[in-house]
C-alpha cells in the first residue's frame, strides 16, 4: 500500500520549543536556568496529559494545560509572577520557530503527498504556530477534535478516516517513540525524524528500530520517499 | 469587536462546481443537458442534507450523498451507467475548479487575518479541493467535524471554538443567503460574495441585505476589510 499521506507530530519535530519558551523565561526574570525551567515546564506536561486520557482530568487544551502546570511549576519553587506574565508564558508556546529544515522540507514533501498536522495541540494553537513558521499543511488534525491525547489510538484513527484514507495509508512522521508506537499501534506507518536538539545541548539520542524510516531531518525524508 | 478570522463556504462561493461537472455528464456521455445535469444534481443534494440534519437519514458524506443523488437522478431518467461511469462524476466534485478570483484573493485576505473553509464538504474532499485549487488556508473546517450540516448552528459555532475566537470575531464569507442567515442565527459576522455565473449564465440574481458586506469579489473584500 503507498504512503497516500503524512502525518506530522508538531512540538519538538517541526518546531523548536526550548528556545523560544526559554527566552520567555529569561525575559520574565524568573530565577534559574531558563533552558532548565522550559524542559521541567514540558516535563511536568506528559502526567497532566495521561490523567485526561485516563479520564481522571477533564479535558483541557493546551494553553490550559500550560497555565496550570505553569502555576504548579512557579508554586513549587515559591515564584511569585503576575497573571499577565503567567499569560505572557503560555503565549509563548504560540510563537515558536521551526527547525531549519521544517518549512522548506513541509514543502517537498508536500509536493508528492498530503500532509496534515496530527497534533496534541489544539486547533488555534496549530493555526499560530503554522502561521508564525509559514509551514504549509492541507490539513491541521488535532486530538481535540477527539479530545484524547497522543498517543490514544482513536487519535490517529481520526487522523485516517478524515483524510479519507486507512491507517496503513498514513505515516506519522514524530521525534518521539511514544508518539511513533502509538502511531504503529493504530496500523500507521513511521518515519523518525532525529531532533538532537530538542532538549537543547547534550540532549540524550534517540532513536526507533521500529520505524519504517529514520532520518536526519525532513529533506532526507523527501529523497527516501522519493525512490 | 475586530473580525479576528474569516471562513469560507467552499461550493460556489470559491469554486465553480457546475462547470466541472457539466463536463463530467459530458464526457459521460448521459443524455440531456449537462449544465441542467449538474443544477439537476447539486438541487437533489439539499433535501438529503435536511434529512440528515433532522436525523431522518445517518450521517453520510458528500461523496456518499452525491452517489445516493446521482443513483436517484439516474434511475428517475432510465439512465444505465456502470459504477465506473458513476465513480468518475462522483470525483468530478473533488476537482472543482475556482473562480477567477478566489486564489489570490484568498491569499490576500489570508494576510491580515487567519482564514478557514468553513464547508459542508468533508475533510478529504476540501483536501482534494485546496490542492487542485491551490487554495491557501490556515485551516479546514468541516461540517464532517460535528456530523450536521449548515445552517446548522453548531456547526459554526465549531468554527468559533477550534479557532479559539468569539463568534462575532469570525466572519463567513458565502454566497447563499442561507448560509449567511445560519452564520448570522450563530452570532457570527457575514460578508455576501455575488457569484451570479454559479447556476451558469442567466443565474437568478441573490443579495443579502442583511449582510455586513456585500462585494462583487473576494479581491472588493479584502479592500474594504483593510480599511
Amino acid at each position: 500500500m503507498p504512503v497516500r499521506a503524512l502525518v506530522f507530530d508538531v512540538f519538538g519535530t517541526l518546531v523548536d520549543w526550548r528556545s523560544t519558551v526559554a527566552e520567555a523565561f529569561r525575559a520574565s526574570g524568573v530565577a534559574g536556568d531558563p533552558g532548565e525551567l522550559a524542559i521541567e515546564w514540558r516535563e511536568r506536561f506528559w502526567p497532566v496529559i495521561a490523567e485526561v486520557n485516563k479520564g481522571e482530568r477533564p479535558w483541557a487544551n493546551f494553553d490550559e494545560l500550560h497555565q496550570a502546570t505553569l502555576d504548579e511549576l512557579l508554586a513549587e519553587r515559591g515564584v511569585e509572577l503576575p497573571v499577565e506574565e503567567r499569560h505572557r508564558l503560555v503565549g509563548a508556546w504560540h510563537r515558536l520557530d521551526p527547525w531549519p529544515d521544517s518549512r522548506e522540507g513541509l514543502e517537498a514533501l508536500r509536493r508528492g503527498r498530503v500532509t496534515a498536522a496530527l497534533s496534541n495541540g489544539h486547533v488555534a494553537l496549530l493555526v499560530d504556530l503554522a502561521r508564525h513558521g509559514d509551514l504549509c499543511f492541507d490539513a491541521l488534525i488535532s486530538a481535540e477534535l477527539v479530545e484524547q491525547y497522543k498517543p490514544v489510538r482513536q487519535v490517529y484513527e481520526t487522523a485516517a478516516r478524515l483524510l479519507g484514507a486507512e491507517p496503513a495509508e498514513l505515516m506519522l512522521v514524530a521525534a518521539h517513540p511514544a508518539d511513533l508506537w502509538g502511531a504503529r499501534n493504530a496500523g500507521l506507518r513511521t518515519a523518525f525524524v532525529d531532533r538532537p536538539l530538542e532538549y537543547g545541548p547534550g540532549s540524550p539520542p534517540r532513536e526507533d528500530p521500529e520505524a519504517d524510516e529514520s532520518v536526519a531531518d525532513l529533506h532526507e525524508l523527501a529523497e527516501r520517499l522519493a525512490d
